[in-house]
């Protein structure tokens, strides 16, 4: 099946947004089995029109996106119904669901807002649960007269909007026109600790020995996605062989990150962790204060960057500073030690080291960290690293070893 | 000026990689004057060929970005040939160049690198200081038995690579060919504190009326530019009206963040800045931290996300804590004068609500939050907030009222 996008939007041309709706429309092609053939972005206007027909000419599915709104810019719905030759009428139940929508937020809808309630005589009407443009769906015979034999669906543009109407207004659709499309499954399996080529190294070879199994990889931050597609048979039978060579690095089977791993996983044992940061200066706080649900396990963190703080805060001692340097095994262990302490937590994070750019020393380049892991009753554990990159991805690569750590610890498995 | 991109490469189409080079090329054209009039984005392969052919015959210019590298997958060099009737030869200067890049490495290249050197007769290598892949500009005139007047331009997918040649490479060409561009200016003016529509209300009827001034907006995390560009008098005369307007809310002429902005007011006065956090749980220290240089200002940060926390480390009364609860005026106040106290700095943020989605009450729904900034000398000063949104967005803006906050008093400006 080849299916093409189309995403309009002056703003996506002038820069003004970055298109992760392509990226995401793409992820969830790919899960089910559909590699996006292209994505054609245009400014509003003349533009959208020449490029759905480009695209429905040589397309089975062509979704095209943004365009929508009430104002003069938005042509995608008068643009489209031109193209079939389609005559454009007023629905009555689009307009009532539009109308309903102002009520529910005590506002009154302007002239140009009844534009969107217009239907092209054959589209179907898909209702947009989150704003007031309604998509459509103009089924592929509506193009025989122009040779066409394509599917198009326009859809919003905003990813709010957009996101839960592919779910459920463009997916089903084509999971009935692929081949056994409604028994597919995809797995997403996340692995920390490992690199792409690694993995690839470990199970790749025998990953595509499994017939009918589609093997893809994603990078995310800190973590990678192998995603395997295609029947339940080989989809399980590829898990597996990741599952048994690989299981240690597999964080979730269910897209969840390490920082919500590691918080669901304290909350279970009804136990809580404390951070000290220096050089991750609160982004592994930061991290675990995205999950929802993070103050039952979370209450203390430090970002002790200043010598000073090391001491007062986490009772990091004077001479020990003075005799190894901030940015040592010693100050690391002390730190988590200090933060176990401080905080009557079970578990203690602490970070240090130098992010760079500057600050590094012949000895210590910048790139180097000790992270350590404190916890009660067991010995403390300090990894030293080095990641000679950015400042962002020093933090992120930094924060994710710690966490890691912590997750091994609380699943019982080896430390990285 | 019809310029258009062509973007290649399976990740994108499968949603592995979100295009950020599109956004950004559509940034640094829109400051030039040109928008971006068709973005293409097609998997590595035969689609390359086509979507340039398409883009070359409507267009003055054509900007392709990946498919240089070494693997079969890497079809743009050899495609674009093609299509022009051009024979490929070894440039001896390319070789050399790559060669002398693997020898820094202490590497050997292999045979298949050796595939990048090649050089279309008649195209103008260009040279990538960041990687293997040298780019290729093929002037108008190659395709002319096409019946094309486009030049064509291949650079490096990674942004890393491209970023710089596009700057280095394609930018000064394209000022020669735009009329005036060798004169054009553009100023990024970004705002803080003030939403998109009120600076549209502000201040876009006069902007509108000075001659030449090309206007656009763009919507940062928790900022907003404003750009203007043209001639150098226009865009002069445009910033003019913006800053006599909406003086107090411009961050920074040179595109700096807030973050940047605070820190270097403070090392200028070698003043401290320390922070207690709840809600917002290290994000903000870890958004001072980003920028390098932050140890010389920023020594102290506080994750308090648990009352004991707010108690023991900050020095915040219990019995204002039961008073009052966590999320409050007063407890907002007691984190921010504690904080100052216990670090002993010149300046201390503070941060109390409730980010949500759960945890908010009739009184005190989730989005609600308590700023607090004390100073030395000065009385504390404590702002309520209502941000229900996601908890990410909670936390940006959040912080970003707390970073200006610290601006305004940085600056003698009133508090937002």
């Amino acid at each position: 099946m080849r299916l093409e996008l189309v995403n309009t939007g002056t703003e996506l041309c002038l820069g003004d947004v970055i298109n992760t709706n392509a990226a995401w429309i793409g992820q969830r092609m790919a899960a089910l089995g559909i590699e996006v053939a292209r994505q054609t972005i245009v400014p509003d206007g003349g533009a959208v029109k020449e490029a759905i027909a480009e695209a429905a000419a040589r397309s089975d599915v062509v979704l095209v996106s943004g365009g929508l709104g009430p104002t003069n810019d938005d042509v995608t719905r008068e643009s489209t119904a031109d193209l079939l030759g389609l005559p454009l009428f007023e629905d009555a139940k689009a307009r009532a669901t539009l109308e309903a929508y102002f009520a529910r937020r005590n506002k009154v809808p302007v002239a140009s807002n009844f534009r969107q309630v217009m239907v092209p005589a054959g589209a179907t009407v898909l209702e947009n649960p989150m704003g007031t443009a309604p998509g459509l769906y103009f089924p592929a015979a509506l193009g025989e007269s122009r040779g066409w034999n394509c599917h198009i669906f326009l859809l919003p543009g905003p990813p709010r909007e957009l996101k839960p109407m592919v779910e459920a207004c463009l997916e089903p659709r084509l999971r009935e026109w692929i081949p056994d499309g409604t028994s597919r499954r995809v797995i997403y399996l996340k692995l920390t600790g490992i690199g792409e080529s690694e993995i690839v190294e470990s199970v790749e070879k025998d990953l595509e020995k499994v017939p009918g199994l589609e093997l893809g990889y994603c990078i995310g931050k800190g973590d990678v996605d192998v995603r395997l597609a295609g029947q339940p048979g080989p989809v399980e039978q590829g898990a597996e062989i990741v599952r048994s060579r690989l299981g240690d690095f597999i964080l979730s089977e269910d897209q969840r990150v390490i920082e919500e791993v590691v918080i669901q996983r304290l909350a279970e044992r009804g136990e809580w962790l404390a951070t000290a940061e220096s050089c991750t200066g609160g982004f592994l706080a930061s991290r675990l204060t995205d999950v929802s649900g993070a103050s039952k396990v979370f209450g203390h963190g430090f970002v002790t960057y200043a010598n000073e703080a090391k001491q007062n805060h986490l009772g990091v001692p004077e001479d020990l500073l003075a005799a190894h340097g901030a940015v040592s095994e010693p100050v690391a262990r002390a730190m988590a030690d200090g933060c176990l302490r401080v905080s009557g937590s079970d578990y203690a994070l602490s970070v240090t080291g130098i992010a760079g750019p500057t600050g590094g020393t012949e000895e210590k380049p910048a790139g180097t960290v000790f992270v350590a892991l404190a916890s009660k009753g067991q010995e403390t554990v300090v990894k030293k690293l080095f990641y000679p990159v950015s400042r962002d991805r020093f933090k992120l690569l930094t924060s994710q070893f710690a966490l890691d750590m912590l997750r091994r610890r609380l699943n019982g498995l080896p430390m990285p």
